[in-house]
């Protein structure tokens, strides 16, 4: 390049060419761009060109609501212009292979989610405080189903003579809601907004990591009291498979928190093991995939399996009950527990290197019993650079892990790259969330490019889409579509592909899952095509 | 790794130490890190222990001004916490080596700048528009010197009788601003908002890249019409200077813009030309030498150069008349033109590559000459990811750029990263413009740490610090130190070093500045390990 001054202006080009070429091959979408059907390649320039046009109109236009509108700005505050994008619309009809990253509690709108337990009898709320005007935007709700015999003869949670601490039942808690704070609509919004973000919550209120860190576990109590109880726990799951299909998901990983080691039963007894929830979950598998292929469309949905989780702030000790919970359930249902995970805060709670040893144990036990139980952990969900949230990222790769939960520090680590590379050790890479959580302000200063750039694998997910807002997975496809002039539809194709590909599926299970993709894939390019006839 | 499960704890433990170790070698710091000075390493440990203290103390604390303070947070928003901190007030007393990224025209602190033109009797202001207490936000000073024949009659800017477009002597203006505007300090203020970007303007008003460019633009336009006047243009170099000797700066590449072509002289007419602004910039350099020689400090200023820039609005022909007076400047100038860029806002005006012919046909014309101006070419300062704007550093190194300007985007490029490491390419980081400008929205969202841990040379640099507030290298230094764990005094200590080593420095100039700085670098450890004592 110190020669670069005795060349002619053509040399320059070409050199250019060969240069931008050279590092655009590392891209893992690099080598199919020489060979993309017809189809394909048309379906590419047209969404590329309607992203262009949506550039220039729908997200440069000033607007009322959201000044200073862009794509790919703050979610909670854009959603309601990306509903209306063309973009949207196409990316909602995408095949979009598996999603490997979705907590269950965090999977079901919360609208729905409240239908079912209102549809409870036996379901029961109370608050810590009394509720009125002033205290309800500071006041959680807490849910419990009770066995018959204490089913509570209140019928008011807003009436002068509630003591704060008493259960009412929640149909009548939310038919007689005091009509100050809105009646049952205001109950309904009362409890939604306990089990979501809101703009002002991310974007003002709370703003940084660490404080809507407290607002976001919050919501996970409210919604435990009402997802662990057997009754809603079997149509939550369906629900959430049913609503995955709907938006082209056809095989699920879900993480599942099982830290409480029980669930109420339908008498509303806390005693339901955790084997109990996984072979409910079985069913539900089996009861969808009947369901589809009763409707023609079997193709649509692979089946789903669990990766076992509990919350990083256990005692070593407490983790190893869970770790030997895994390895017995594991044995029981060898086709649903497709791996072990840590959840919760990285930056506050306890990093790997707290539980090497059980970690370590784990892994020797398995090797016992024959049997094959991969990490999948979270690791680098974090804006540190050399934290312990952060340098979960060599723990977690030392251990072997099959995927990485976030890895939104990764970009920082330069050799952790290049053996997640190499040994093909999927991101899953989760944007609306770290947006929202406020580990990045908006998708352009997102790291997803920089990983996708250098050719690492990476599985889109969505993480807690109902406490987003981001339900399924279009819009997270549509935040990094617009926000990289480099990815197109092929981009997003071959995303969709390697989350497949880096799925626990394998031999004739995963082969027949991409070959699946492949066709639906096809026939989504040509009907993206066809918008432009 | 795949056989992690047959290992021992210990062994875990140590391979752990190794795969770390293994990464954090590649950072330019880490060969040193065997080989401190007893002084250094204590000092890297008493500044770890000051920022752990602070973190908890000053950052931790909720503050009414400031809610949710964290470090590394907004810097408009967090200065005055950041000026109180006992890290901030270290980082003032260090020897920061060569300030290699900053232009001329905001260089002075704009209160010394107005104070300057005050005392010129024939500056003159005028307004495009009446000023009242609902125009003076949206109302830019229009400032320039008058030949005398021309001086104004007039003593009011905001009288009834003013009509816009007139000009009044910038004393009168002052003295006779109205006091309903503030009077005197009135016009001050709004002088300074105009040469300044506020916090309201950076993260609430403009927000957005494109938005806060606007505002930031027109501080130039004002800022031109006082510095760009024979009178005023000496003594704001030295006042430069002199600010940056105090900041420990001992060494300065500055880049001036040459597109005015002109400027005023004494006697107020626009004809003085760029060799003469060279001379005066010479003249500057030779003066603050001999002040500082007779103080006993010579070894605190090395000396300036000027990197030859013109603003990316030009066309091809325009811009080949530019690189023409850049490379006689170069002939008649050989110690004090360094090199040649473009600035302007790359994500809206012309990319490099619209320059191609031109910027190729500098190089012939230098073979020709027999003389050599590298490139130093401004690249990447975008979100993009794969925009003209990010595309630029593709051909600021096919051209052979001696160092990037920003870089901003570099991480997402692996192979130019490599290219960046292997040729010692070093990036001139500017993370407080970047995050005023609103490429980040903090520090610990900034690429810089994905730079430092690659291993590539960095140049911390300020940009246009008398827009931003973050005079000298102090504040800069200070962020970079506050978001990350890994980065410590000795990180910092090398980022100087590199300031140095990669400047246009040769031979034994070279070696003595490095030389000077490392003896003061020492001494400066050594200060710091007695705060602990």
């Amino acid at each position: 390049m110190s020669d670069a001054s005795v060349i002619t202006v053509d040399q320059y080009f070409a050199n250019r060419e060969g240069f931008i070429n050279d590092e655009r091959s590392l891209r893992r979408e690099h080598a199919r761009l020489s060979a993309l059907s017809e189809a394909e390649a048309r379906a590419d320039r047209v969404v590329r060109q309607i992203r262009a046009t949506e550039a220039q109109t729908i997200w440069s236009a000033e607007n009322d609501a959201v000044p200073h509108p862009f794509p790919g700005m703050e979610f909670l505050t854009s959603r309601d212009i990306i509903v209306k994008t063309k973009l949207f619309n196409i990316l909602t009809k995408m095949p979009k292979g598996a999603l490997l990253h979705g907590h269950l509690d965090a999977m079901v709108n919360p609208r729905t989610l409240l239908k079912l337990a209102l549809e409870q009898p036996a379901m029961h709320v109370r608050t810590p405080n009394t509720l009125n005007a002033a205290s309800i935007k500071r006041t959680l709700p807490e849910f419990s189903p009770l066995p018959k015999e204490e089913w509570s003869p209140l019928t008011c949670l807003t009436h002068d003579s509630y003591m704060p601490g008493e259960w009412v039942p929640i149909q009548k808690a939310r038919e007689s809601f005091d009509p100050n704070l809105g009646g049952p609509e205001g109950f309904d919004n009362w409890v939604i907004g306990c089990l979501t973000i809101n703009p002002a919550e991310a974007y003002v209120t709370h703003k940084t990591t660490d404080k809507i860190w407290a607002k976001f576990t919050s919501t996970f109590r409210v919604a435990s009291g009402l997802i662990l109880y057997e009754p809603i726990w079997y149509p939550y799951i369906k629900e959430f498979f049913h609503a995955s299909i709907d938006d082209g998901i056809s095989y699920i990983e879900a993480r599942i928190n099982f830290g409480y080691k029980t669930m109420c039963n339908a008498e509303g007894h806390n005693i339901v093991p955790a084997r109990e929830w996984v072979r409910e979950f079985g069913r539900a598998i089996r009861d969808v995939r009947r369901e589809m292929k009763e409707k023609g469309r079997e193709d649509e949905f692979l089946g789903a399996r669990i990766i076992y989780t509990t919350i990083r702030r256990y005692t070593p000790d407490e983790m190893e009950w869970y770790l030997e919970e895994c390895l017995a359930l594991k044995q029981e249902f060898p086709d649903i527990i497709a791996g072990f995970d840590l959840v919760g805060h990285e930056d506050s709670l306890h990093p790997l290197i707290y539980y090497i040893p059980q970690l370590l144990r784990f892994q020797e036990r398995q090797k016992e019993l024959g049997i094959h139980v991969p990490f999948i952990f979270h690791a680098g969900e974090t804006l540190g650079d050399g934290t312990p949230a952060d340098v979960n990222l060599y723990d977690a790769i030392l251990l072997g892990t099959k995927r990485i939960g976030h890895g939104f520090s990764l970009a920082k680590h330069p050799k952790l790259m290049q053996i997640c590379k190499e040994k093909r050790i999927a991101i899953e890479m989760c944007p609306i969330s770290n947006e929202i959580l406020r580990l990045t302000s908006s998708m352009p200063m997102h790291p997803l490019p920089i990983i996708v750039n250098h050719g690492i694998p990476v599985a889109l997910c969505s993480d807690d889409p109902a406490v987003f807002g981001n339900m399924g997975l279009s819009f997270d496809y549509f935040q990094v579509l617009v926000s990289s002039e480099i990815s197109g539809l092929t981009t997003l194709g071959q995303i969709a592909r390697d989350s497949l590909e880096h799925s626990t599926l394998e031999g004739e299970d995963k082969a027949r899952a991409l070959a699946v993709w492949e066709k639906r894939w096809q026939d989504f390019c040509k009907e993206v095509v066809a918008l432009d006839t």
